[in-house]
C-alpha cells in the first residue's frame, strides 16, 4: 500500500484533478433520474487473469467524493486474481458510485496492467540475483501510481525523478570533458547521499567510469559479448545496470551476465491494461448504520 | 492541432504538473556539469513506423520551461512516419533540452501510439459509413491529449466527460422505473442541446427506447444476430452505437450491420506507445539570433 | 439541490476562494472580543417576498470553515417565501457565524434573486409549451450557482459553456462559407452527442439551416412577423429558439409563436438580489451534543 | 485603472478561472470551422447610456489567452458613453475573439453597470461634504472588480474585507460586555493603523461610543430625527457613517444630516448591468506587423 | 491562538505546502521499516529557556496528515518554559510522527524564537506607555505565523501588508509634491477606515505632517535630540512611531521620549530559533479508543 | 545561480505566493500618489560586511510583477561585499519598485545571512578534508532558497527532503528489530540509487552498521573520545557524518577526527540576516529603450 501520508500529500491532488476532468459540472445522466441519495452496492469483478494493484486508489476515488462510501476488498495489492473473480464490493450512495466508477477503474485497470506485466517479466529473473528496474518512461502525472505498481509486480524502482538521482549520460560527459571529470563534478555538486551512475557505451568508458569511482555503471544498448567483457572489467567495483529494449525474449540471456539490474521502460509504457469492471450495481435495502 | 486557447487554459497546467513530477527541485545531473547556458540541438527520431501525434505538446514542454527553445518539425500530427525518420529538431539551451526531454517524449510517445492504433482500427471501417468512437476509458489527467490523438488517428470522440453528454445505463433506467421514464426525465432535466443516448441489452429495451424518442441507442454486448434485428427495429428512427470488446477480428463483421458508430475503449487504454527518441544532442556553434 | 459531487468537486473551490477574498488574514473585529469559542445561534430571515435558492451553498460556507456548525432550514430551494419569514437558523461557534455571514448571504441573496426573477418571467409562459432558457451571460466564476438558480426558478439551462454545445453564429457561418458548410463541418468535427444549433437572421438562412439538418435554429433579433414566417418554414423539422432582449412586456407575444424555447440573458445578469439577513444572533446555553 | 501589480497578482487568477469556467475543453463551435488562425477585428459598441468601466479587464481576458490580441479603446474608465457609441475595437485571431468575447463582456457589463449606478447615486450627494460608500455585499470572487467600479463611479470604498478594518457590531459589543469594553479590546488587539468603527442603534450607544474613543460611528437603521440628535451628540468627535436601505428617494434627506459617509449595499448588489456588445467581427486583410 | 478560520483559510495551505516540500513522494526511511501503522508516543521537550509559541501549528502539521494523531500540551502559547521541560506529547501512528516531526518543529522553533526575543525586547518598555511593533521584514510565506509570534511575545503588529495600511515614505511624498499633497491624496484615495502614516526625516517634515492631518508620524532614523524636538512639535496631535535599528542597548533611551510606538524589524528577521525536540518516541501498547 | 528550470518550476510559485502575502489587493500607499507609470531607479546597498546571495531571486520578485524592470548587479552570488558597497541597481516603473522592494529584500537578506554564516563556519574546516553539511532544519517553504545559500557559502547539502535520502534513526532501527535488519530492509525497499545512512549512538551500533553495509554512518551527539574510537572501528568502510550542536567553538576539535562530514542545523535556523537596503530611489529622465 501507498502510505497514508503520500496519499494525502501527493496522490489526493492528482485524484481530484482526474475527477474534475470527468465532472466539469455534474454527472448529468445520474442527476436526471436520481435527485436524492439511495443506497446501493456493486461488485468489483476481474475480467482477466492477472495481478491486482491499486485497490487503495480505487477506494480513494470514491471516498474523496463521499466519505461514507465503503469499499470492501477480498484481495489485496499483489494478489493474483482470476477471470470472473469477485474481488470486492462498493457500498454507498448509488449516485457517487455511478459518478466515480469510470475514474476509479481507469486507475485500477492501468495499475493492475503494469503489475501484471511486471510480474511476468520479473519471473524470468527468478533464481538469479539480477533485479528488474523501471525507468522514467511513465505516463505524465501518473508516476507515483505507476512506480508503485512496478513494486507490487515484483520490480524495483530506479530514481523517481531528475532531482533524486544522478545519471550521467553522453551529453553530460561531453560537457564535462570526459567520464572522469563528469564523475568528479557530480561528486562535488550533488548531495553526498546520492550514488553516481554513469551511462556507458564502450569498454573504454567502462574503464574510465570504474576508475573515476562511479557507484553504478549502466551498459546502454551494448552487444552481448561486449557486456560480458564489461562485467569482467568492472569486477565488482561498481554496481551494474543493463538497459535497452529489454524484451521477454532477450531477458533470460541477460540474466546470464550476472549484472545487478536490468531496466525496462516497457513496464510502464507498454503494459496493456487489465480488464476489470464494476457489475451488478443494485439498491441495498439495509440502511447504513455508521454514525455520521 | 489543439487550438491555442485549449493549450493555454487546459493543457498548460497539466504539462507544468508533469514537469514538477520530474523536477521536484532540480535536474542534478545536468547542473553538476553545466552551470551555464550552452546552445545545442538534437534530432527527433522515429524508431518505429506509425502515425505521429502530439508534436505541439512535445514543443510546449520545452517552451513552457524556456521561451527561447525552438522546435522545428518536418512532419505534422497525423502524418505517417517511418522507422529511422528524422521528424524534427530541438534547438536551444542544452540544459533545458536534457531536462525536458523525457517528459516531452512521454507525451509524444503515448499520443502517437494512440493515433497509430486508432488509424489501424479505423482502416477496417473504410468504405462503410460507420464511424469509430473512443470512450471515457482514458488515463487519468490525460483525457484531452488522448481524445485528441484519437481524432488525429481518424477516430471520432464520444462525450468528453460526464457533464457534457447523457448516457442512460441500466442503473439509470432502473432508478427511473423504465426506459420511457428515464428518457422523459432526461429530457426534462438535461439541457436541450444534448442528445439522449440509451444503453440497451434486449430487443424489448430497443423498442422502448425508440418509442421514448431516444436520439441514440447503444447496443451493448449483444449477439450479432440480435444486433441485426435491433437495427431493423430501429429503422432509422435513432442513431445506433455498438459497443463491447471490439477487436480487429470482429470489427469487420460489425461493419456489415450498417450501424452509425462503433466505440472501442482499447483505442486509449491499450494502444502500445510508439518508440521515439531525441538523438544526437550536440553543441551548436551558431548563436541564437532571436531578439530577446 | 446541487448533487454532493458537484459541490465537492466544483463548488467548494469557488466557495473557499470567496472566503479567502473576505478573510485575507483574520476577522479582526471578532478576534478582538472573542478569543474563545462560544456557542450561539442566529435566525435566517427573509426581508422580501420571493423564491428562496442557494440554502445548500449558504450552509456550505459555514461548514467549510467549521464542520460543527449546524444550519437548520424550514424551507427548501424553490419555495416561495414571505417578507419577515424565519427560514432557518444557524447554530454553532459565534465566531464562525460572524465571519462567514456576509459571504454566505452574498451567495444566497444573489441566487434567490435569480430564482425569483426567473419564476416571474417563466410564469408568462405557463400554459404554452415554450420553455424559458438562460444564456452564458452569467457573472464570472458564478456560473454553476446562477444556472442552478435558473432551474430552481423554473427556467431551463442552455449550454453550460463553449465546450459542451455547438452554436454556429454569423462569424462561424462566414468562415465556413455558408450555413450548409458550417453545419456539415460541425457534424464532422463535434462529438456526435451534440446537437447543432444555428443562429439565423433572415428567412434565407432559416431555409438553409433546415436543409442542412440543423437540430436547433435560433431566430436572433427578428421582427415578429418574420419569426412567424420562419416557424412556418421550419415546419417542425428543427427545434426553434427565440432570442434578443426578451422582456416581461414582449414575452407573451412571443408565446403565441409556439416556438420551443425563449432565451433571456436578463435572468442572470439583471435580476435584483433578494434581501435576506441573519438576525438575532445570541449565545446558546445548551452545549452541542454531537460527538466530535 | 487597476495598477499592473494588482492585475498580475490578484486579478489574473480570477480571470483565468472565469475562462476555464467557459472553456472546459475547447470552443467547439469555433474549432469546427476555423482550424487555423485568421486575423479579424470587431467593434466594441455601447448599447445603453452610462459610465464605462472595466476596459482593462476586458482587454486582459483576451491578452491572457493570446498576447498578440490588440484592444484599442477610444474611451477610458469613468467616461460617460452613449447608446450606439463605438468605444473601441479588438484586433487579432478571430478564434480568440470569438472564444473570449462572452467572458470579457460579462466583466465589462457588470463593472459598467456598477459604475453607472454609483455615478447616479453619488450625484445626489453633490454639493454636500458627504461621501458615498460601498459595502462588503459584493458578488463572491468579484470584489476587487466591483469595488474598483464603485470608485470609478465616484463612490468610495469601505473596508475591503474582514481583515483590514474593524467594525464592532451588536454581537461584538455583547461579547465584550458593552461599547466601552469593545472599543478598548479592539484598540488592544487590532493593529494601531486601523480606525475603530462602532455600529450603534441608540443614542445611549452613541454616547458610549464617543466616550470610548471610537474613530467612526455608524448609525444603523435609525430614524431620521434620532440621527439628527446623534450627529449633535457626537459633535465632531468621531466620523459618522449612516447605513440602512439607502435609496435614491431617501438619500437627499440624509444629505441634510451633514454626516461624513453614507453606505449603500445596492451599489454592488443591485446595479443592473450595462448592455454592451462586440459587433461587426470581420476578417482583416492587413497582416499584423508586430515582432513576435 | 490563531482562530480556527484563519487556520483553515490561510494557514492550512502554507502548512500543506511545507509538508510537500519535505515529502515529494514518500518518507522512504520510515516506509522501509514500517509497512503498517503502529501506535506510539513521543515527548515534546524544551532544550532552552524561552517563551513557547506555535503549539497549534505544531499540532496542525500532524493532524493535517492524519486526523487521528493526538497532541497533548501541558503549556500554552506565551508560557515561559525551561530547558528540559516536557511540554507535551504526540500520540498516534509512529509513521506520521516520524514523517511530520521535522516540519512541525521547524514551525515551532522559529515561532518560539520570535516570541522569546520579542518578550525580552518588550520587557525594556515595561512601565512606559510605549508599545513595541513589528515590521514587514518577515520571512516570505511565514508572515501570519511570525506576526502572531510577535503578539504572543508581547509586541504589537504594525500593518499586515501593503494593502491594509497607508505609509507614505519619501518617494511617495516626492511623487505627490510634498507632505501635504501626499496626505491629501491618501485621504482621497484610501478607504476612510485607514489611518494615514507619514515617515519623516526632518523637523520641517514633521511640521508639515502635523498640519496635513497625518494620523501617525514615523520618525525614521533621527538623532535623539531631534526626536525629542519632534515629539514636542507634534504635541499630541498625531501618534508617534520611532524606527531604525532598534537594539536592546538603545531602546531604553528611546523610552524616555514618550513616543507611542517603537518598531523593530529584528523581532522577525533576527530572532534565533528556540531549540526544541521530540524525544523518546516509543511504541504505545494501548490501542486508540476513538471511534473512527 | 539556481538554474532557470528550477526557478520556473519550483521557485516562481513560492515567490508569487510571497507577493500575494504582501499585496492582498493593492499597494495603497503607492496607488494614492502615483496613478501612472513613472520610470525610476534605486541603488542596492549593502549595510554590513558579508557574502551576498540571492540576487537572482531578488531580481525575480521584480520581474515576475513587471517583465520590463531591469536589475543590474555589480556583484554575484558568493562574492564578499562590504558595508556601504553599492551592489547593483533596479531600474523601471517606480510603482513596481516600491511594491516589490520589501519582499525582494526579505529573500535577499535571509539568503545572504545564511551564506555569510556558512562561509564563516566552513572556514574553520579549511585545510581538512571534512565537509560542512546543512540539515532539514530550514524555514518552512524556504528550503530551496536556504539550501542554495548554504552551497553559495561553501557548505554542502545533505538530502533535500524525506523522499530523496534514507536516514535510519533509532525509531527505524527499533521498528526493524536492529541495525542489521533495518539496513537490509532499506536496501530491499529503497531505490538502489540511494545510499543508506544510519544514525548511531554507541560503538556497538557502529559495529553493527559497518557489518550491515551502511554507506554512511552518522555519529549523533557522541562524546569526543567515543567518536575517535568509532572512526577507528569504521576504518574507511563507510563514510562518516558527525552531528549535534556544532558551534564555532567545538568545530575545530571535530576537524581533528578526520570525519567526512559535519552537519549543522544552525546554518539555516540561526544565521542572522544580512542588512541590505534599496536606497536613493529617484525618477529617471531617460526613457526605457527596450522593444516591448
Amino acid at each position: 500500500m501507498l502510505d497514508p501520508i503520500t496519499m494525502k500529500v501527493n496522490a489526493d491532488p492528482l485524484i481530484l484533478s482526474a475527477l474534475r476532468e470527468d465532472v466539469t459540472t455534474e454527472d448529468i445522466s445520474t442527476n436526471c433520474v436520481m435527485p436524492d441519495a439511495r443506497q446501493g452496492e456493486a461488485d468489483l469483478i476481474c475480467k482477466q487473469d492477472g495481478i491486482i494493484c491499486g485497490l487503495q486508489i480505487f477506494e480513494r476515488v470514491f471516498t474523496l467524493l463521499d466519505a461514507k462510501i465503503r469499499v470492501e476488498c477480498y484481495v489485496q495489492d499483489g494478489d493474483p486474481v482470476k477471470k470472473g473473480q469477485k474481488m470486492g464490493k462498493v457500498i454507498g450512495d448509488i449516485r457517487t458510485i455511478l459518478c466515480a466508477e469510470r475514474t476509479a477503474l481507469n486507475f485500477l485497470q492501468r495499475m493492475s496492467g503494469i503489475a501484471t506485466y511486471t510480474r511476468e517479466v520479473a519471473s524470468y529473473l527468478e533464481g538469479s540475483h539480477t533485479k528488474l528496474l523501471d525507468t522514467r518512461k511513465t505516463t505524465p502525472n501518473m508516476r507515483i501510481f505507476e512506480k508503485y505498481a512496478v513494486r507490487v509486480g515484483g520490480g524495483h524502482n530506479h530514481r523517481m525523478n531528475l532531482s533524486d538521482g544522478v545519471m550521467l549520460k553522453d551529453n553530460h560527459i561531453g560537457a564535462a570533458g570526459g567520464v572522469k571529470q563528469a564523475v568528479r563534478m557530480a561528486k562535488a555538486y550533488a548531495s553526498f547521499v546520492r550514488k553516481i551512475e554513469v551511462e556507458v557505451e564502450t569498454l573504454d568508458m567502462v574503464r574510465e567510469a570504474v576508475e573515476a569511482g562511479a557507484d553504478i555503471i549502466m551498459l546502454d544498448n551494448m552487444e552481448h559479448d561486449r557486456m560480458r567483457e564489461a562485467v569482467g572489467l568492472i569486477g565488482g567495483r561498481a554496481e551494474i545496470e543493463v538497459s535497452g529494449n529489454v524484451t521477454k525474449d532477450n531477458i533470460r540471456k541477460l540474466c546470464d551476465l550476472g549484472v545487478d539490474y536490468i531496466s525496462s521502460g516497457a513496464l510502464t509504457h507498454s503494459a496493456p491494461i487489465m480488464d476489470i469492471s464494476l457489475k451488478n450495481l443494485h439498491p441495498a435495502d439495509e440502511y447504513r448504520k455508521e454514525k455520521e
